[in-house]
């Protein structure tokens, strides 16, 4: 049975402020770590080994994946990391406190920007200082592969072409594969193996930290997904992610 | 001007314990994660960016270069890991205390499995718990690439392959490109780069986690070598380095 394994990067800094975060570098919490290395453990308990992991170019997943690997023994796995397994860029409203937000412009718009399939946040300027144009690490990318605001729909297309091209063919080439990345590029890869609606997507909430799992026959046909570890605890932070844009 | 940037591992466990370690996995010890993180600091004031990382299968060179990029804020950059940047392998001696093993075989025998060039420690057998062919990380080797032990020609002639057709090419299609590894891995680049002789590697002793820079002219001819840091410092790390076999 071949495996996928999907995380969700750990709590960040401004997951705690509760900030609108998209493509802004923010470090983990000393809780975010602790989850991510707690998700490695269980995934060594379980026995699972991967052959090969990806992640974006931001440091909450990438140290997330390195807290994981540590944790599992594994530092020595091949890592791949890619712009296009980036979050969701939230354009303009990056930095901005969600619930504030939220009571500024109304929850339904508020909701709109979060969880709309196709509704995108107000643009960030090219060349204002939180473009990703003025940061090095995206030099590679043509001014208009540069998310300057994002909808889901966008970041889904972004990163249909690395899921096709890269990651697919890696679940060929082994038995397991794993993945970590965003909220939203995650929902991305989850609607093309579950092939969700737009409307089913939206509605699906990915917790933090928590190994996601799924199964395929040899020929990568579905054959079930899971999340690993205590379900009431797991079905908890789901319901956390779900309200926190919520006014206060 | 190019540049390459070479960092040994900050200490590990077994360093602090004074016990022979080679391809065993130790873990850093807090101090071995300090030096790492300011060694990247260090980096990241003179200006440093390398476009491309190496390192080893092992977890002290892997975890340094993770605290590194840490240090750098430039967690996103691609790393590749061989184990053909593996320390040397210290056979059967591998676990046994330097100093005891001085006491024991005589400081000359152990000077020699330290320090000649070509003289190899007793060798692991090859399915005892030990050898690398019974951890699934090595899988790819063939038997005959499993090293049992090693002398620093045995390790040299395993890493050139690599460093011709990986880290050569590396060079001439970035500007700076930085590796992180081992005091014998390193000591082979040290060598090609460097022209040296075996009786002059074989002096060099290279200090834990303090950025080691070479700098090439366009078609890679070597300018100059320096390390980077409080320099009286770096030559009191060095003559520790040098020191470590001797009795107690």
């Amino acid at each position: 049975m071949k495996k996928l394994i999907l995380v969700r990067h750990g709590e960040s800094q401004w997951n705690k402020l509760n900030l609108f975060t998209g493509w802004t570098d923010v470090d983990l919490t000393e809780n975010g770590i602790r989850e991510a290395y707690e998700a490695g453990k269980l995934l060594k308990s379980e026995g699972y080994h991967p052959a090969i992991c990806f992640t974006s170019y931001l440091k909450r997943a990438v140290k997330t994946l390195n807290q994981i690997l540590d944790a599992m023994d594994m530092d020595y796995l091949p890592v791949e990391k890619s712009w296009r397994l980036n979050e969701k860029s939230y354009g303009a409203i990056q930095g901005l406190n969600k619930a504030e937000t939220a009571q500024k412009y109304g929850d339904e718009q508020v909701l709109l920007w979060r969880r709309s399939f196709d509704v995108q946040p107000p643009a960030l300027d090219m060349h204002e200082e939180r473009s990703p144009r003025m940061d090095h690490r995206y030099d590679e990318l043509t001014d208009a592969e540069i998310p300057l605001t994002e909808s889901l729909k966008d970041t889904i297309a972004r990163l249909l072409p690395y899921y096709r091209e890269t990651i697919i063919p890696a679940m060929k080439a082994h038995e397991q594969v794993m993945i970590v990345a965003h909220g939203n590029s995650l929902r991305g890869i989850v609607k093309e193996l579950k092939g969700m609606t737009n409307e089913e997507i939206i509605k699906t909430n990915i917790p933090t930290a928590v190994p996601y799992i799924f199964e395929f026959s040899d020929d990568l046909t579905l054959q079930k997904d899971y999340y690993l570890g205590d379900q009431e605890e797991i079905r908890k932070k789901i319901e956390g992610v779900a309200n926190q844009a919520k006014k206060k």
